[in-house]
């Protein structure tokens, strides 16, 4: 493959979305399209002439101060959509990614769209052939989430389902993971492991310790074992050259993370 | 889709790396094969007829202990390969690959092999058609990460080179994201800055506070934006019906995440 | 004051409790006797002389290892008697004294006598004229706090009662300070709230969650009021000159932390 | 000893210090005078007939909010003074005090007075008669240090020394424990070696990693051994009845705290 071609492949096209970075407070996701201009209290970055150029290019705003065009990673995707709902953050689920099986061409249940940042990242590890089931009961916010997992270009690989998850069971079986994050996580546990494939992971998350031991105690009695509880912390530390400390305010407290996986002791054959 | 076809899939078959879960201490990544019997302080599994069953299997020991043949997630994989060096944790890795663009068709460059876990993972994030670049000085760790990484059936998407990363340029460009875990990241950060794509993520790990210092001073050298430091504390809560409680001694470090992305004013056009 | 008089001040006296120290893994609370020899896989440590001899003292095992002779702090008494229950931890215990108000003179009591570490602690604050009513139902358990306490010299302000706390009242009242480490915490509360002086702190610490959320609602109950909860993370950090970093395993969990004061509601004359 | 006589020791005086607590966002200390009215934006507080009352009293706002007037700890002592510096936190202050030798009649030596929490906490634990040298270059902190000590009624166990403490030796010797809060705490460390007692504690807090290591790098240059360094985090629990979780920001770092003792190898007799 020959070098040039493969620069092609790094030019900023119309579409795209570009991770635009001034500083560590002014930092925006933004679509790339023709005649736009965007504006900071450190100035405005015309962005007409994007198009074109390659990631990584160096604009100044009309105050003199560069700004940078980015390739967002997918934590910025998910922690730039419009939402009105609390996020799963990439430390979470970066882990819990890991601790499942989803790549291509795997059906996924995602319990609580919200602002579909979980149902985006899910769609992009499942494609091309893959499947998203996504299960949220409020209308509007499924059409925030189509909303934003278009843009992100994977919404082929999403199917919407507007219905309380907690009062019908999935129509889906075999499935590869099961992801949930609704405030009542146990009532979605034995719905989960019928659809689930034996062997298979379910993941919950929860602010509060009373949701993770009541949906601990409901794997328990639905044929899950392996049952892991735990939550991450992440410290940011601040590396200047005089001196190196971690920063003093901080989130402190996402969720915990519970993970299980499904036996098929009730339904052996 | 017929269910009776999607129920094959989760069929063990021989060669398969299975999780086999006794209790918390008794868990073992253990390939499929004719006539296996594999023994714990529980009991002998006899696993000679496991080849045909569904994943979620519950067998039982000669001791009369169950065991479950569960499906392992990519964590497990990392965390049972046979390995002669530190792992990095998956807590810490699930986040840098969000943070990350690497997907199937990307090309990474992985420095420091090691036992191959990190080139593992990415290669099945690459899979079908991207490719990992993984260097290390040591052939005798490539030979123990390329055994790792057929077992896990991944090898075609790797790439190794055996020599010293600090040494020499690396022969890719236009690259997607480089991994460094060596201990001295900050010789490769003028050679990765070549290779990487604009716009791009360099990710390196490293246990000690010098290290990220030193690293971090390089990228700021070598037209890196966006660095930004942390690392992740896993807790582990044990949620018991008599009460819940986090684990009272456990891992408290694993290594200091920095993660940068490349620009292009050095080399601008 | 002349220096000569001073330094006599400093010197090792009989019956002096000395904190012997060869290296992280061998430290040792000793009392000073007439011809003492005391032993470690470090070799045999002459204790003979050393009375008359100043705190800081170096010797020298018979196989030519280095010995320290150091003052014991307040933390090193507790962290070292003989105990046989598990102990509150010098960065908890440090932080509910401050934030309380145990003095010289204070009159406080303590629930769960165990090994008398906290009675040992608050016995030597409250010297001179204060008292330590310490409450217990396992006779065994005063025995040996009390011979623990002797040993640090403040026996003389503990006053220990022999019963189950949860099923008596307290003889004592104008109380300063109300320290709880049972298993139960909220069975003592509606009985600490007569004991206590108005304004006055009740603090208790419990490892599980359930037991930090029933003692808040008694709290809550008897007129506590500015309840606060917290836990206290410890981490040692390795500081050597090829590197700092974090100690890699580590205790990490000891126990939740709470304090409340008590008011004068219920009670107005 | 009659009740009544103890009951009147817990009776508001004209000049106490009272916490005065509203809710968790609105806590003061104020220091109880003749026609006093406080106000806050749940309402004014008439505290003009307070003096009498016992602590724990109950009023309310003139717009009809409780307040409570309550015993304030050491740690709201130190918390609640008028300040121009970062504080040392109680959660640090409580653990290196019990690492250490204070009690009455101590000698201790204060390195960086600053606002004077330290000074006072150490005045309160080493009166009636002992002694803090406290030792600080600009004098405008020495006079709010003053004022603020004096308020705590600790004033006469306090000894101010107005200069740079790395410029000159301390005239104290025969130390029972240093506490060092400045910027260069390896710079103070030979001068503490002379005047420590042999045997006994110096310990400092910095809140960043180069200057911990300056400072172990001084410690085992000048005879101090069994040098230790840590951190405590706190984590603040929301204790609710509809759920337990930690608080979701909050303070993530104050101060790496390290500790050592001094011993008399150097200076043998």
């Amino acid at each position: 493959m020959v070098r040039s071609e493969r620069k092609d492949e790094n030019t900023i096209k119309a579409g795209d979305l570009i991770f635009v970075y001034l500083d560590r407070k002014r930092q925006f996701l933004i679509q790339a399209i023709q005649d736009l201009e965007f504006s900071s209290d450190l100035g405005n970055m015309d962005l007409s002439n994007i198009i074109g150029r390659p990631y990584g290019y160096v604009g100044e705003t009309h105050l003199g101060n560069k700004f940078y065009c980015l390739k967002p990673s997918t934590a910025d995707l998910m922690m730039k959509l419009k939402r009105r709902t609390t996020i799963v953050y990439p430390k979470d689920l970066g882990c819990l990614l890991l601790e499942t099986v989803v790549g291509p061409g795997a059906r996924v249940i995602d319990i609580g769209t919200g602002s579909g940042a979980l149902a985006m990242v899910l769609a992009k590890l499942v494609a091309p052939d893959g499947k998203v089931f996504s299960y949220e009961r409020r209308a509007e916010f499924i059409e925030l989430a189509r909303a934003n997992i278009e843009r992100a270009g994977y919404i082929e690989n999403v199917e919407f389902h507007c219905c309380d998850p907690a009062e019908q069971e999935f129509s889906q079986v075999d499935i590869d993971a099961v992801f949930v994050d609704v405030p009542e996580p146990w009532t979605i546990v034995p719905k989960a492991a019928i659809a689930l494939k034996g062997g298979h992971h379910l993941v919950c998350w929860s602010p509060n310790i009373e949701q993770v031991k009541k949906t601990v105690e409901a794997l328990n009695q639905n044929g899950f074992v392996r049952i892991r509880t735990s939550e991450l912390l992440e410290r940011e530390m601040l590396v200047r050259q005089q001196g190196v400390r971690p920063r003093e305010r901080s989130i402190t407290h996402t969720a915990y993370l519970v993970r299980a996986q499904k036996i098929l002791e009730a339904i052996r054959d």
